[in-house]
């Protein structure tokens, strides 16, 4: 797994300034060189921006070349004219690259209630264009930042049916960021021959292993969207289900570059001083599982004694009995960064949380419960919650 | 409505020093000297303190006479001896009281994982007992407090069937206290005559309306509990349904000290600096105005907005949306601090955001959201989330 000077076979991207944001990039272009098989996710909220209304009609066909995306605006809640202006965002893009509109994704991240400033989308599109290169990937994950504070991209190779695929992706992320709403968005790009349905059902479940498991402050927002273009350049025989030859290298590969992703977002969410995996076995069942481990990741309480360095056992109890899946208590454990703090029911003891306590002074820390209660399990990512979570977020003001 | 030197007829109560704390009262006792009718709601956590499992039990005859209640020492994860202790607490103030265990409901609050301290209980039960006086409501009210800054009491007086009838409460909240969980209690005093089977219907209400409205960080303990004792000495023909005469009044009463009590719990929040109410109208119906106000009142993102006094409209739509409850965006409206600030799908523009940024200054403030897709509606009471909330919990170490 590298993080840089990664180029896919087939595909050419740029980042470049188009002035929507104060400073630095904040468009970023994605093209591949023929078309190819597309998938996507997108937010569950119940208010979306006009690009995910977008992507959602046009990710039907299963078919893309490109993503347009802009940092700085987010288009969301702009009625009538924020579709129109989507559209038309979508339509410059697909001139530059020379393809059908319905062939171009698009994403707006950062302010909402503001309209897109096109005349600068205009100039900024045909920029992305003439800017577009085969190692252009690094300068797209810039180009879409918010309040992400450095740029996330996840690239790993894998043999599938004796060919080498390629397997890249950026995201953004971080929580959300003033004067509104943010994103979590990722694009990820393969020259592996795909078939459309099973390019869709492996995004699926590779987003649920991964951007599904991520939470920096509980919040989903509506734009979170990723997106998949797998264009077959590497010459595999396509891969149309789990029997494929290749099949799950591919999967795996893919998990890989997403798992990286999610946990980077993770990583640098707002105020972060600590990358948390919270990690929860012995549920009922793996949805008990993943509500348990879901409201420990988004506990401030939890997350404050973890910006505190505390072995604080006990509010993740509490947190677990709150989420109102099955314990058993007596035979119940809890392990902070690697140390059994809470075994068969009691505390293990103040020499124990003394180590754990010097243990959670690292930058990666666990937390491990077992509920003894099944077989179910999960895993989810997140960050600690500091003061500087509350400065970013609350010393904003017009 | 007074929040103080208050005397229910028939009952007697007293709040003592025992030594759990390192320091201020920490016991606390209220008897009826009559057998009273008794209801309870309790936390639904999947994981609850010894003294919650017994209540419990023993609510189930609708009757009791007295309530003893310890802060400092949750009794919670003690397995075992957690139930033992408990059970001898309510031994020891039985035989003060002169009453059978079963009529006593125990109740303790604060560290976990650690025994209570029975040497220092005896003693302590000994003294709440000889300092019960039928002002002592007060001190009760003092000795039930952890991390809270203010001691929590509400009384009204109403006419029941041509007598007047007297509802006094206690509460401690606040959200969570270090080392471990903390807990919201309260304890609610009538000599309203009221049939058992009722009580414990009007209970339910009333904490639906008020306990079950009030959030700080989104967590609920292990031993939340309310706490009803109706002792009837008012004198009125015992309240058994809806249609009895003066049911109404007494309700109203009922429902106005649980509210109050609730939202002085909101209001002295861990590190709180404004009570805010969250009112949600407009909702396909009910349950999803009250999962849209609780996505709010526990969003991070819409708390530290509110500390930084941003009218940040953007925020409580995203909120909403990530609720998934159905909005009709187009007609949906958002009203901070009493200014309407987004309005039929889009912003109303920087002057009257300007207004609402004044107005939020305040120490109350409400967020008012239409989602215009319904009749539902919901009303929920938090605080707003500071820097001394991270401080507060992060801040301990051992």
């Amino acid at each position: 797994m590298s993080r840089s000077g990664v180029a896919v076979p087939g595909f050419r991207a740029s980042g470049v300034r188009c002035g929507i944001k104060e400073q630095g990039l904040d468009l970023a272009l994605l093209v591949s060189d023929v078309p190819a098989a597309a998938a996507g996710v997108f937010t569950r909220s119940s208010v979306v921006g006009a690009p995910v209304a977008i992507n959602r009609a046009r990710i039907r066909s299963g078919r893309g070349r490109a993503i347009i995306a802009n940092s700085g605006c987010s288009n969301v809640a702009m009625g009538a004219r924020g579709l129109r202006d989507a559209r038309e965002m979508g339509a410059l893009a697909a001139r530059v690259v020379g393809c059908a509109e319905r062939e171009v994704f698009i994403a707006s991240t950062g302010v909402i209630g503001e309209p897109l400033p096109m005349d600068k989308l205009k100039r900024g599109v045909w920029r992305a264009g003439q800017a577009l290169a085969p190692r252009g990937l690094g300068d797209a994950a810039a180009a879409i930042l918010t309040t992400d504070t450095v740029a996330k991209l996840a690239t790993t190779r894998t043999r599938v049916a004796g060919r080498t695929v390629c397997v890249a992706g950026i995201a953004k992320g971080s929580g959300m960021i003033e004067p509104n709403m943010a994103t979590m968005l990722a694009f990820v790009l393969t020259d592996a021959a795909v078939a459309a349905p099973y390019l869709r059902h492996v995004l699926q479940s590779a987003a649920d292993e991964s951007f599904n498991r991520v939470t920096v402050d509980g919040e989903g927002s509506t734009s979170d969207s990723a997106l998949l273009l797998a264009n077959g350049m590497a010459g595999n025989p396509p891969l149309r289900g789990a029997s494929s030859p290749g099949a799950g290298s591919f999967r795996r590969a893919l998990g890989e570059v997403c798992q990286e992703l999610a946990k980077s977002i993770a990583r640098d969410g707002e105020g972060a001083t600590k990358l948390v995996t919270v990690r929860v076995r012995g549920a009922r069942d793996n949805e008990q599982a993943v509500r348990a481990a879901k409201r420990i990741a988004n506990s401030m309480l939890v997350k404050t004694a973890l910006f505190g360095g505390d072995a604080n056992w006990g509010r993740i109890l509490q947190t677990v009995g709150a989420a109102e899946v099955r314990i058993n208590l007596a035979r119940s454990e809890v392990a902070l960064a690697g140390v059994r703090v809470f075994r068969r029911g009691s505390s293990a003891g103040p020499a124990a949380r003394r180590r754990a306590q010097q243990r959670l002074r690292s930058k990666e820390v666990a937390v491990e419960v077992d509920l003894a209660a099944g077989r179910g399990q999960a895993l989810v990512w997140t960050c600690d919650l500091s003061y500087d979570y509350v400065r970013i977020n609350a010393e904003y003001r017009t």
